[in-house]
């Protein structure tokens, strides 16, 4: 399992940053993202490190969805606001990936905001909240989010 | 396994309809989008007619993610003029899913697109080009995908 002590994703894996987790196996982690386009926005990340699909083996891909299965069930189950979802993999940095480490994004959807998500993704770095306040934002989500994703 | 007389994948799945297809097996089938967004737009079709991929089983939603890095692999094998890939499933209506049967879109990308990629999203089902010049492109770049896609 390759691990690169400059990745984000390796170091929440490791232990060695903080993640608000949902849940994890031997082969993935499942966190809230800390800059969400809406709440609930979820990260399901392969245990190693590899920027592309294409560089997991099978057997690891197959578990990312899975694994979004699970979510998507969470999320419903714990009442989270919506109407469904968009499951989405940017598979290279000229997709918009922002971390070179394979990640599914499970992001929740409501009808008729379509412009509004294209708005949020544009911005959702920006820091118009103090890491504190999304942290306790992310963690209450998670309360609801955990139980639902033990079970299933 | 569910098959839906209504449904235009369906009617593609029991060679009822036209496709332009690169690869099929026993969970799913492969085509390229009608109205891509980008030369060698894919989608990934499970057979089994649900809505949601939370109906479709485990077995078949992990199956999807195998065939998307065969997708990608095949892209790039072929010679696409692409630099990365956006995977996205729509799940539900409210997240774009124009026709209510599991599909994953492999989308190829190139740098700096972001915009263009957005337009077209939102204008890819416009007339722009008939049906049969539309058909004749899918052909020319389906000859240059199956070979690909066969040895993966």
């Amino acid at each position: 399992m390759s691990h690169d002590s400059q990745c984000i994703f390796c170091q929440i894996i490791a232990g060695q940053a903080p993640a608000t987790v949902l849940y994890e196996d031997d082969i993935a982690i499942v966190i809230l993202d800390l800059f969400p386009i809406r709440a609930g926005h979820t990260l399901i990340i392969p245990r190693h490190h590899a920027p592309l699909l294409e560089q997991q083996s099978s057997e690891v891909a197959a578990h990312l969805y899975r694994l979004a299965q699970k979510v998507i069930r969470a999320h419903k189950q714990a009442g989270l606001p919506l109407d469904a979802h968009n499951l989405v993999l940017n598979d290279g940095k000229a997709a918009n990936q922002h971390v070179p480490h394979v990640h599914l994004h499970v992001i929740p959807r409501r009808r008729g905001d379509t412009l509004a998500m294209i708005l949020r993704w544009w911005t959702r770095m920006l820091p118009l909240k103090s890491q504190r306040k999304r942290r306790a934002e992310l963690d209450a989500i998670a309360e609801k989010l955990r139980p639902a994703l033990q079970k299933l």
